[in-house]
Parts: C-alpha cells; structure tokens; sequence
C-alpha cells in the first residue's frame, strides 16, 4: 500500500498514482513538454501516457466512424446503492494467496472503468481516470471477439465457408503460411506461421505489423509495407497447422480481409448495421484505420462502456436481443462450448488451466460456463451465463499481458459471479 | 452540358461526372492503387479526390469528438413534395447572366448536400456522391464562425475583454505581429500580419501552418514549426491593424489559443457544452487536431448538414433555441449588424459589394439581411432573417474559393430567399 505495484520485478504507480488527469497529462495551453503526448514520439502506449491514450486514441491516429444509427439507448437500469455496497465489499483471495475486496482492487489492475450486469441490469459502474460514461476507449483485442462473432455469423449465413482455404478467398496469400490454412483454423488460430506476439520484445513481429498499418511512428526511410494487407502477404510458415492454438493478431486481419473481401461490407458498417444499431448503443463507436483506410480489425476498436456491456449481454442471451436474433443462437453456443482445451494447454497459459479459444473467445469452461474477450492491458468482457452475468471493464494496465492482471482479475470474476448465482 | 465546367481557363468533370461513389474512390478491397487515397500523398485535398475527402476526414487524420449529449435529436419537420418540386424548379440568372433552375444547378458547384429551413422547417434537403445525413463533412472555414459566436459571447459574459492587446492573454505572441493587435481586431481579421492565404499558391503561408497543425505531409527532415501554436509565434508584421479587412485564418487560430488558455476548455468541449448538446443535435462532430491535439480552430470541424442547419437556425432566431438563451441575443445583432463596408471593400473581393466581416461571419447587407459562414470549396451557412431562411450547404468544390462558386450561390440563395419571404 505504498502507491506502487511490482510486475516482473518493475516497480510502477498504481493505479491511484498513475491517475492522468491527476498527473495532469495533456492539461495546459499549450501541456507542458513533459506532460505531452503525441504519436510521433513513439510514447503514447507507454506508461503512464497509456492511461490517457487509450481513451483519446482518434486524437493520435485516424479512424473510422462506427455509427449508433438513430434508434434511443436501450435501458440497463440503474444501480442501487446496496448493490454497489455489497460489490465493493466483495471479498476473495487473489492468485497470490492474499485476501482483497472487489471495490479496492480495481485500482491494482489500472481500471478505467467497469460495468456489472446481472439478468441485464446494472449492479456496478465505476469511471476512472480519463475515462466517462461517452468516451470510447480501446478494446484492443477483445475486438477481435467482434469480429469473429460477426465472422462466424457470415459462415452460418453461407456467406462464408470456414472449411475453405484462405486463397480460395484472398489468392494474394498463396505464397504465404496461410496457403493450407483453412478460414476455421485461423478464427482459432491454429496456425503456423512465424509471427511473435511478445510486446515486451521491440523486435517482435507485432511492431512491423503495427508500423505497416501506421498504428506507430515508422523511422525515416520506411520501405516496409504500406499497409495490414501488404504485411499479411509477407508472412512465413512455421510449424503445422490444427497442432495448438496460438495466439496471433495477423491471424484476425486476414480474417476481416476475407469477410471484406467477400461481402464488399467495411467492417465498419458491419458492426454498425449488425450490431451498433440494433444493440441500442449510446454512443458511436470507432476503429482506427491503417494508411489505405482499413480497420484495424485485431485490436482497432474504441467503444463506450456500456456499449461494450451490452455486446456482452447479447452473448449471454445467445444472441437473441428482446425477440430479434442479432447473431444466430448456435453461433454463441458453439463459441460458449469451446474449443480442445489439449490444443489450448500447448500455448502454455499457466494462469488458464482448462481454457479453450474459439472463434477469437477465450473459454474459460469453469463453473460459471464463462467466456471472455481478453484485451492486453486489462480490456476485459466477461460473459458468465451460469450467474447470468456479464463484466465488461476497461483497463490501461502498464503490463502488455492479460497475465499481469489475471491473477486479481479472475479470481474476483469468479467471486462476483459467484454472488450474483446466489441471488 | 457536355459534364465538364470551366473555372480560370481550366476544365473540371462536373457534379455529376466527379461523383466520388460512381468514380469507386476508396472501393475495393483493397482499393485499386489509382482509386487509393492517403494522407501521406499529399493528394486527398486535390480534386477529385476531396470529393471523397471531405466527408471522409477522420479516416486520413487525427480527429477529436465534439459530443452531441444524451438529448433527443430536435425536429426540423418533413420535407413536402411540393416544396422541393417548387424549388428544384426555382428559376434564377447565375452572374454570366445564364438563366438557371435551383435543383440542376447544385451540380454545379458540387454540392455535396444541402438543407433549407423555412421558419425552422425543413423545406428541401438533398444528399449526393460520398455524403449521407449521418455522415460529418468538413466544413472548413464555417468553423472560424462557430469559434468567433463563441468567442464573442465569451466577450459579452466578461470571461474576455475584446479591447485588450494579444499580449494580454498570451506573452508568448509579445515578438511577433499581434503585439499590438487588440482581440476585437483579430476577430474581424484586420490585422497586419505577413501571411499569403492563396490557396493555388503552393509556396502560400498557408501551407506552411498546415504542415505545422499536421494537415498536410511533411517532408524528410522538416523542422518546421510542431504544432499550431508554434507556428503562431512565427507570424511577423506586415502592415497596420484596424485599416482593413484581411482574411487569413491564422486570426482564428490565435483566437482560439485566447480562448482556451483564458477559459481552460478545450474548443471541442465548448461547442459540445454550448451548442452541440443544447440544439438536439443529431450526430457527434469533430474537429481535425494537431500533433499536441489542439484542434484547428480556423478550419477543421466536421459536422453533419443537419447540425449545421441547426447552428444557422439559433442565429436566424438571434440566439434563442425554444425559450433558452444559447448565445447572447446582442452578440447575434452584433454579428448581423456587421462591420464598416469600406474596411471590407479594400480587400478586393469584387462578387461580394457592400459586404463586411465581423466575428468571423460574412455580412451581406442584403435585402434578407443575410449572413454568411463560408468555406473554401462551397460550404456554406445562410442565415437570411428576413426570409426566416438558413440554408446549410456542403460542397467540394475543385477550386479552393468561394469565387468560383458564388456567381452561381449568391444568386440562387437570393432567390430562394425572395421565394420563401414571400410565402
């Protein structure tokens, strides 16, 4: 309790200290130099700039606008104040034998914001740092459980067979790992390519691709590629296929190549038409967008809390949104049941023992039947139908890895699941 | 009628021949290279690429929201048959003494949209090529009219004093051409200051600020100016204040700096506070930022036509929205009472006689009493109050000036203001 946390031997602020409207981050006329943030200098994701880019990201790079269409904010009830007492006071151990109540822990994963939903309504919400009620904030990578739920709808459709083989939709990737891979394997990701997702790494592939989508500064001289669809073509096999899952977001960018490719529809306008504005979400959403205008569909969403909320819910109804089905009910049952938790073990998650990956969901299958968009800095939609729950928070961790977090995050997942099944 | 149009001895493909969606701008997936349009080529403001541009910002910069608040939209009724029949029909002689129809005419200076209310009624409204009713276009220069409304209330509430020098609020500005310029001038734009505004110039001032603001590219190795504010402190005199008219959008700039180092609110906060969330507006805008986030005041909001009409309509009703004083009714006499003509007239601006500049708004002295936002490539705002007319306007011009368009837009407003004051 001395206002820092240790990860991985680094000591950091905490989440109280690390307040960027306390810290005064982009205040003044203009902020001073060293409370400025700016793309060019390659520091907006470090931390603690990270507590307020990921709440200001379209002021940094472009985007694209996912519109709400014209409907009212369909109603989440409103939070009682013995609900919001009982939640604070929730008390569990965390992964390293040590007893918290919910409402404390939250500064110790960074949160930015969370909402609680129990058969739909608000139990809990709570708003940190830079974050409000109407601002979006990254997603990150619970973006590609967007994507690939709207990717498995199109496949349920027939729009999309996912027993194809990428080229038989994008023939630019013959030459490349994804030759023989089919469209399933990837919204599993189960491929082998050579791709390293280690953020902590400064030459891991995640930067080349990030630089080619113009999500980082690129050095003078730049000659890489132009664009996401211009670094997916370079990419190498490694390894099988269908062996394990592993987890790589170049794999989510084809996938959104494939769906563009064959519906004409930018995903933009699929999550608008499909989810957006139907979902009554209360405020546009947004995708950043690579030099050539393409999302960014591997992490590139910034959405409203609640919004982000009511995605979680429409999972937990299995689709079905107060009688129209927005996603098909054996779309969500199949992602709810999971994939080969063998295949999963393989990628070595030690804080995950019995998760599967499906369709770009993280399954947890524990007692509570949960499955989880997982963002890396903390991002989290916790959809948990056995307590008829849904936790969706944002978070500006200064670890790039769910596994900095985990450790108190699931283990208050599961108590407050837990809480509410009793109810 | 042979679909091209003639503007300086150079000819265009018309409105219909340049429509961005027919020409498949940005479609494909991706985008064959000869339809691609970047930020980086320096080429998205060239025609007839900005035809897609200017309703597509978002995508090619950083941009920050101007929320609409949680009201419902305000009404603005339905358009009749027969009100739009009567004014497509609407026959009027363009300045090359041409007799014209309203509705055909739009074509020709590009209009990408347009709304005309009638007593706060819609009476037509038209949407072509990349432009839809949800969709923010730029609305250029229209923004100094937002900015100085709020500026001069600012004044009227005793927050700013428009008779202190520059230095005053900003020491920063003591070594440069505004050491001595008073507020008041700056916000008529008579000031004295070497700046060039030619936009068909490719060495004009004009672009070096954009380059600073990061709206344009920047060479290699450029070591310019970072940010606007920067380049701000650049501007050396050139001249005598107070003398004449003299239209250079760095005035807004500086404003805009006036404003937020006084009040400590950020520009994109004030027009969602003041206007966009107290006039029902229908979509969130945004303004285009630059690399420290400062949006640019002198040119970059996007909003949609709809909420633009909405701003001309609270003008046309001098600041009144149903009961609720949203701007000072003397800041909006003020404004429409204009400035002295004369101080106008030496700028040269021979379609626009007996015309003068105050707060940023064009002021006709007309028969309807009009006033007017302009915006370099056909936006426009109308407030004719004596034809209890607005009539909101976007376009996207080939030619960056409001002369090549007002032979055929002053004209047919006058008209159609003549047609509605007599109803």
């Amino acid at each position: 309790m001395d206002g820092t946390l240790e990860f991985d031997g680094v000591r950091y602020p905490d989440g109280r200290a690390s307040d960027p409207r306390a810290l005064g981050w982009m205040q003044g006329t203009p902020p001073a130099e060293a409370l400025c943030i700016r793309f060019a200098d390659d520091r907006f994701l470090s931390f603690p700039q990270i507590r307020w880019s990921l709440s200001h990201m379209r002021e940094l790079v472009p985007t694209v606008n996912v519109w709400r269409g014209e409907a009212s904010a369909s109603p989440l009830g409103d939070v009682s104040a013995a609900d919001e007492a009982a939640i604070d006071d929730l008390a569990f151990t965390d992964m390293h034998g040590r007893p918290r109540r919910f409402g404390e822990s939250l500064f110790d994963v960074y949160t930015d914001g969370i909402v609680v939903l129990h058969r739909g309504r608000r139990v809990y919400e709570r708003y940190f740092g830079a974050l409000a009620p109407q601002v979006p904030h990254s997603c990150f990578s619970i973006t590609k459980s967007y994507a690939a739920t709207l990717c498995a709808t199109l496949v349920h459709e027939g729009a999309l067979d996912d027993r194809r083989a990428v080229p038989h939709y994008l023939p630019e990737m013959r030459a490349t790992a994804y030759a023989d891979a089919t469209l399933r394997q990837v919204m599993d990701m189960q491929i082998g390519v050579s791709y390293s997702e280690l953020y902590a790494d400064p030459k891991a592939h995640i930067w080349d691709y990030s630089r080619a989508g113009g999500l980082r500064p690129r050095p003078a001289g730049y000659s890489g590629p132009a664009s996401f669809y211009e670094y997916l073509q370079t990419l190498q096999p490694e390894g099988t296929h269908a062996q394990a899952f592993a987890y790589k977001t170049v794999n989510t960018e084809l996938m959104c190549w494939i769906m563009k490719r064959v519906t004409g529809r930018p995903l933009a306008d699929m999550l608008s038409e499909r989810l957006w504005s139907q979902l009554g979400c209360e405020q546009d959403a947004y995708l950043t967008v690579d030099p050539i205008g393409v999302p960014m569909g591997g992490g590139g969403l910034h959405a409203s809390l609640r919004d982000l909320a009511r995605f979680g819910e429409l999972m937990r109804r299995e689709g079905d949104w107060h009688g129209r089905q927005l996603v098909p009910a054996e779309v969500v049952r199949d992602i709810a049941r999971g994939d080969d938790p063998a295949k999963f073990a393989k990628a070595g998650y030690t804080l995950l023992p019995g998760y599967s990956y499906r369709s770009m969901w993280w399954v947890s299958h524990n007692e509570l039947g949960a499955f989880e968009g997982r963002g890396i800095h903390g991002q989290r939609l916790y959809v948990a139908p056995k307590a008829e729950m849904v936790v969706a928070r944002f978070a500006s961790h200064p670890v790039a890895s769910s596994a900095a977090n985990d450790p108190l995050t699931l283990p208050a997942l599961l108590a407050l699941g837990r809480l509410l099944q009793s109810r």
